[in-house]
């Protein structure tokens, strides 16, 4: 059966943002709609413009034999502004203040369309980067993490506070929280990451940054790599932040838990 | 800046598929593509048809002058049959097993694509359904709850098993666990769950049931009701179930531990 063009980039869009970062040969799609390679061609390019010009992404052509096309999310500056703009908003409600300067973000956080679009625009920035794992801690980060990975095409691997009898052998390490300057220990399953890894950090928060300084020595014992490290919100300026190189969507500043003031800007995911 | 038909259903598909379950107003298109809405309605007759030969799902037309089109998921049986099938297999490494009768599902939990398609295929079974809330219990059944939910336009609230000052405040049961017979404890955020919500289920792997029974209790505490019960791999035939009506995916069979044999085969899904 034949398939009109109209119907092709129907299916062939579904199918690209499907599988992002992943080759699929022109022959797949030939022989998916029973259409000639050339066919599949000019779809390709109308998909890669459209996706372009609407700021979704774009797609890369790996020319030969063992070539194809491979689609990477590139949310654009356009499509992205506004909506950290709206999370900004969302976040700088004062209700949400909690002792210690933490924030209520559940709701936030248990919202898919949110979590994904916040997870399309910090993959945007990596999407270029060779990244085999993102890898974040329990529970909060888990569905960014997921967010991101989906578009990375990577496994995520969760670190954790306990263990697990349904996680086999671990690895386990202590590390000083940042803020509170406690000893905290957290492991990771050893079977869940593969050795020179190159690993992606996401977190839904960060203070001073001392869980993500603990992931990183985790890392250590594995002989994997940090290929960056993104978080949704980072806290007011802390004066001895642990963590140098980072991504963040939004950040506070002028926390007063006593005034219930919050001052909510901007991360410096546009900065970079 | 008129859109080609080409142009405007690779973007249509892109925003229906991100949208789902959203009443999407005609006017919006036809001003978003500076086209007629005559136009649009063709355009949507067309994503309509493919959606629905392809598995994707389908549009709903809701008519007047509030009206719009809405994407419900509906991944087809011939589109899920070999997915379970594929993930049947996955799962009958008998590497996987754990003391206990447990299954090391950490690797195949931690694919985005398998935990997203898995989403998909649940989701289409409660797309006419009225979910609210889409509710799981940390850590191991969040992602999967994350895909369900994303499908359905419903928020995920998580079930906890230890209190933490990022939640404020919150509401704990006791349940008992239904194959370990021990008394354990889970918790809710008290602002995270509206009274009447209807919820949705969701977890990793369930065996007698009993931490299902314990998210029932705790819906009972905040007037909600169970609008369904899902989980990716059901236990072999416990001869108590706790839990009568749920929908799996996959189920195992002859677990034994001792001589590293264990038995895959289709949950319940297509047989409801």
């Amino acid at each position: 059966m034949k398939f009109r063009r109209s119907e092709r980039l129907i299916d062939m869009t579904n199918y690209l943002l499907d599988h992002p970062r992943q080759l699929v040969p022109l022959t797949f799609f030939a022989e998916r709609y029973d259409s000639a390679k050339s066919s599949i061609s000019e779809d390709l390019a109308i998909v890669k413009e459209t996706f372009e010009q609407r700021g979704i992404g774009t797609l890369q052509t790996v020319p030969g034999a063992a070539g194809g096309v491979k689609f990477f999310v590139k949310v654009s500056e356009e499509e992205s502004k506004p909506f950290v703009k709206e999370l900004c908003n969302l976040i700088a409600d004062p209700e949400r203040l909690l002792p210690g300067g933490y924030l209520y973000l559940t709701d936030i956080l248990g919202n898919p369309s949110i979590v994904q679009k916040a997870g399309q625009i910090i993959a945007s920035a990596y999407s270029d980067a060779k990244i085999d794992v993102v890898m974040t801690v329990a529970t909060k980060g888990i569905p960014l993490a997921y967010a991101v990975a989906s578009q990375l095409n990577a496994p995520v691997v969760i670190v954790r506070r306990d263990s697990k009898v349904t996680e086999g052998p671990t690895v386990s390490i202590n590390y000083v929280s940042g803020s509170a300057k406690r000893i905290e220990t957290m492991l990771l399953s050893k079977r869940s990451l593969a050795q020179e890894s190159r690993v992606l950090i996401v977190d839904d928060f960060m203070k001073a940054g001392g869980t993500v300084m603990g992931m990183i020595s985790l890392l250590e014992e594995f002989n994997a790599h940090v290929a960056g490290i993104a978080v949704l919100v980072e806290a007011e300026k802390i004066h001895e932040r642990l963590v140098d190189e980072y991504l963040s969507l939004v950040q506070l500043s002028e926390v007063d838990v006593k005034h219930k003031k919050i001052n909510v800007k901007e991360g410096n995911y546009f900065r970079k």
